[in-house]
């Protein structure tokens, strides 16, 4: 049971992973997510509605044993393991006028975290994430989102996958890059729109710059050549919020 | 030489702080910091114009003692002593509209770093930390702000010293807040401008809520309640960017 989180490989062989933190855990559980297992310590400052996570073994440990479970020095108390859910594109469920976040090769979980927890705020519909190279169950990530691992709709692809979705939904491809570009706030995100964020180091690859509709910059107005790609995704996203919502 | 980094409390008390990277330690050196030892190790892939460092010590060290140096595992192989410059109120240049960043009492030197890196990229014109809760010279702090820490003008007062400042100069305040407030994009940001960012865990004090001119937020559609510092004040800050710089 201590080797819980060191043994992710033989976990996520049979289809599992881990989630840490009350918050967490139950934007898992409201989602729909299978929880197997709850490991918590004595006197949690947590409740969860039991109807929720019927079949999921309660287990209770001592203080050390749990803080050797836990990833943070957290008292939060609680750890589950949970089934997985892989969706592919065909299970997205997507309104009439989607927004989407695509985000290609991102490296740091952490980074693709926040830009979850950001995509949660900002009602995106979906964030696709094309030929990844960080697991989407990394704990890191689950971390970083607050849970918006859960609450947002999160698929794995490929780049080419991805672009043959999104034109044949007429889904305006919308490039975050500063070469041969437009600002941000100049482009019409009222219509079905993806917004495609480029790796930390970079940027973006050549076939999705010729997939763009359009290329678009946020203006780099110091000293310093670049944001960092999760504040970069927020600011973009709520560009189409704010032109989604205002009276004009 | 190898407790360089342990004895921050020691170089501090001296006037002295730490700087990492090739980046980092050139936005340093260009913005007028005086350097005072610079370490790095043998075969270093960056060069520093000689005349701007008149006066450090160049010390060459072997990749063991320069691992021990440095904070991060990286390669790149430099760490400056350099001598504190701490702004006073009295000695931030302001242009007529000025745009500026107020952060009360933040708690993760990381969040800091993020916030100087984007009111670079945003052009703010000063970002000014109310009650600090961290050192200005926070290796992490610099570390997250690629730099930015020593490119944008930073400086810390209390919260009662900030709002007569910015009271006295006509610049309004505008408070970061979820309750009683105007959507961010619905508020003019064309006029001097400070935005008023609160800690992660608590908000913005009563004395900030009462001292602004208008309570702002950033509209929350998702199922999680907050977004991370750092990013609420890129939007908030590229909202001014784009307002500034629209032809309407």
């Amino acid at each position: 049971m201590v080797a819980l989180q060191q043994k992710v490989s033989e976990r996520r062989s049979k289809g599992m992973f881990v989630v840490e933190g009350v918050r967490e855990v139950e934007h898992c559980i409201e989602s729909g997510f299978e929880i197997k297992e709850i490991y918590y310590s004595p006197n949690p400052t947590f409740h969860i509605a039991e109807g929720n996570i019927d079949g999921a073994s309660m287990i209770e440990v001592s203080k050390q044993v749990y803080e050797k479970i836990a990833y943070r020095g957290s008292t939060e108390g609680i750890v589950a393991v949970v089934k997985e859910k892989n969706l592919g594109m065909e299970d997205l469920s997507l309104p009439d006028n989607p927004l989407i976040v695509v985000v290609e090769s991102v490296e740091k979980p952490g980074n693709l975290g926040a830009i979850l927890r950001s995509a949660d705020a900002a009602g995106v519909d979906a964030v696709i994430v094309c030929d990844p190279l960080t697991d989407l169950y990394n704990p890191n990530l689950i971390r970083s989102s607050i849970g918006a691992r859960f609450t947002v709709q999160c698929v794995a692809c490929t780049s080419d996958e991805c672009i043959a979705f999104l034109k044949a939904r007429n889904i305006q491809i919308l490039t975050a890059q500063l070469q041969d570009s437009s600002l941000y706030y100049d482009t019409d995100m009222k219509r079905p729109t993806a917004i495609v964020m480029g790796t930390e180091a970079t940027g973006l690859t050549d076939k999705w710059r010729d997939a763009a509709d359009k290329h678009i910059r946020i203006p780099m107005l110091g000293k310093l050549d670049s944001l960092n790609v999760s504040v970069s995704a927020a600011i973009l996203m709520y560009e189409a919020v704010r032109q989604r919502t205002t009276r004009t």
